[in-house]
């Protein structure tokens, strides 16, 4: 992605679709001034957004530079057909978190060269109007999925949405775009899912061993079950040749178990720690360039507030913090990131302070 | 586990290996001024642990009272053998992290009955006894593996041992352990390699789309491989028993993935789902209890410890925190848990001292 410098977004943008993501575009565009005009189904979303700031209601002789179609999964291709007919003049874009079907859909329909889908990386565990943030999409990936109909102006446009509320415009056809969060999010959230399913035949005192390595890995597993129903079901091709690959590996790693031979069993590990390695962000490389210190915290009030001063007041830039709690014992080990040569110096400020600290 | 005060250790203990895990149960014990022998295959190492505080060299008239053998895995059964012999009067233990291999062979040597193997779960990305600390055990799950042999007095000694160094002892039989932990530790390791060895598929702008989900999910893949392919190979009849499991729910995945049926994949999802719940600690339930507060932390130094303080002075208890780094922008998003009720004080008392936080 190139960083390019948001245009003014012209004329009245409509947001048809009043829940987390459209109501938190409404927000983000307002606070630019933009001009926003909101819609919902239902009128009491569109009370809500407006009262929240995110917009004003639609009125007939509207005539809107781009709608945002930010409805559920399941409509959003009849409401961005309908979108292209009703407002001959009007770029369109959706948030559908899966794009070809939406895509193949809408290819057939009056104006598709108006058409641009997206994507906002962005989510929250609340939904609805009154979880609308402005800033919601702030850093977030917008993946923005232009089709073969595209006009030029048409993506120029949904780009320039992205950058306004904050995100990371990524151009990508649908289908790359499908293949991605299958690898991306699709796969991970079925691995974690097919490890926590596992827990269920612990016995006796098997999960008091449990530490944080499970805990990370299974994390998401922890999801709504109905909201993966449908993600799943709509990406389910390049789901499963990706999990296809995986079981390749798993029959691998099953048949290399126990025998001599470990050249199977380190390729695969090797691929694993290779395949981080490519994660951009912190992640991966981070472990070679700073200091690890790590704290005991007691599971009380007020205790991470008062390391947190102690630890500002030590001087020393924290570049990174985990907190695990841990089972049997009223503490928490909290795990402080800081630049290679000074873990020793933030060791000793805590000690000062009476934490127990340690590299 | 029950809560058990400590008694007080008698005599001297002696250490044989001055590793990370020897080194620490030295210090963890003088803390307490137990009586610490230290031996290892390397006369340096002995110094290092000394000069720390870690004990005293070995002497030939020691009578020792417990030996503590931390040496590699695949020297474990060996010296644990010797000790029972030289040491007629001696119990003895070991810190294996994969326990039915030195059982085996252990309960075949004269003394079996002074002889409970351990398996301390702490660790740190360093080695050996520079990297060694008295906390290293502090909170974390000691498994104390009883064999039939064993003599009720030798059980207490080493159960008495983990108190000490302030570990969870979790008492279980050597098989149950290992069963324990390819579920909750090696079976996780595998699907977290599995998924990140995907990424390598990636092309263009895939991996841009990355998530914190993602990087949770794929964090411990990137330990250290030689290290996974000794305790892989070590424990491979369990670990490969519970990835037949995880195969058969693969399988039904992939098959049910494209059906119109949403039964299977529903299934596997809650199953996956209530696995998570079952783990100790925070995790899990913790989503319905607390407020979440998202804050913008720009990637540069002192913001995170400006964060720290700014909270502090909120007076908003702190229950949990995460920071994940955004790709594209040099800016972080911290998650800031707080009790259920006052998510938005903080939100307020951030915003006016100039931070982007919301809900």
């Amino acid at each position: 992605m190139t960083a390019i410098a948001p245009k003014a977004l012209d004329g009245p943008v409509l947001v048809i679709g009043c829940g987390l993501i459209g109501t938190s575009v409404g927000l983000a565009l307002r606070a630019h001034d933009v001009d926003v005009v909101v819609h919902d189904a239902l009128p009491a979303n569109v009370e809500i957004a407006v009262a929240r700031g995110a917009g004003r209601p639609l009125d007939d002789g509207l005539e809107p530079y781009l709608v945002v179609v930010a409805v559920p999964p399941t409509a959003a291709s009849t409401v961005v057909a309908e979108s292209l007919a009703r407002w001959p003049a009007a770029f369109v874009t959706d948030v559908t978190s899966v794009r070809s079907g939406v895509q193949r859909v809408v290819e057939l329909a009056p104006g598709a060269d108006r058409f641009v889908g997206g994507h906002p990386m962005a989510g929250s565990e609340r939904s609805g109007p009154t979880a609308g943030s402005a800033q919601l999409f702030e850093g977030r990936p917008w993946a923005v999925t232009p089709g073969s109909p595209t006009r030029p102006a048409a993506l120029d446009a949904v780009v320039d949405l992205a950058l306004h509320v904050g995100a990371v415009p990524i151009i990508m056809e649908s289908a790359a775009h499908d293949r991605a969060v299958a690898l991306v999010s699709h796969v991970p959230q079925v691995m974690s899912t097919l490890t926590a399913a596992r827990l269920n035949d612990a016995v006796g005192n098997d999960l008091a061993l449990s530490g944080p390595g499970l805990r990370d890995t299974t994390r998401i597993a922890a999801s709504d079950s109905a909201l993966w129903l449908d993600i799943l079901g709509t990406n389910a091709d390049d789901v499963r040749a990706v999990l296809e690959l995986v079981r390749d590996d798993l029959d691998r790693v099953i048949g290399a178990l126990g025998q001599d031979d470990d050249a199977v069993l380190g390729q695969v590990l090797e691929s694993g720690r290779r395949g981080t390695a490519l994660i951009p962000g912190k992640h991966g490389s981070q472990a070679a360039r700073v200091d690890l210190v790590h704290v005991q915290v007691a599971d009380q009030p007020g205790e991470l507030s008062r390391l947190w001063a102690d630890t500002g007041e030590s001087g020393v830039n924290i570049e990174d913090f985990r907190l695990d709690h841990d089972l049997g014992r009223p503490v928490g080990l909290a795990e402080i990131a800081v630049a290679l040569g000074v873990g020793d110096s933030l060791v000793d400020a805590l000690t000062s302070r009476g934490w127990t600290a340690y590299r």
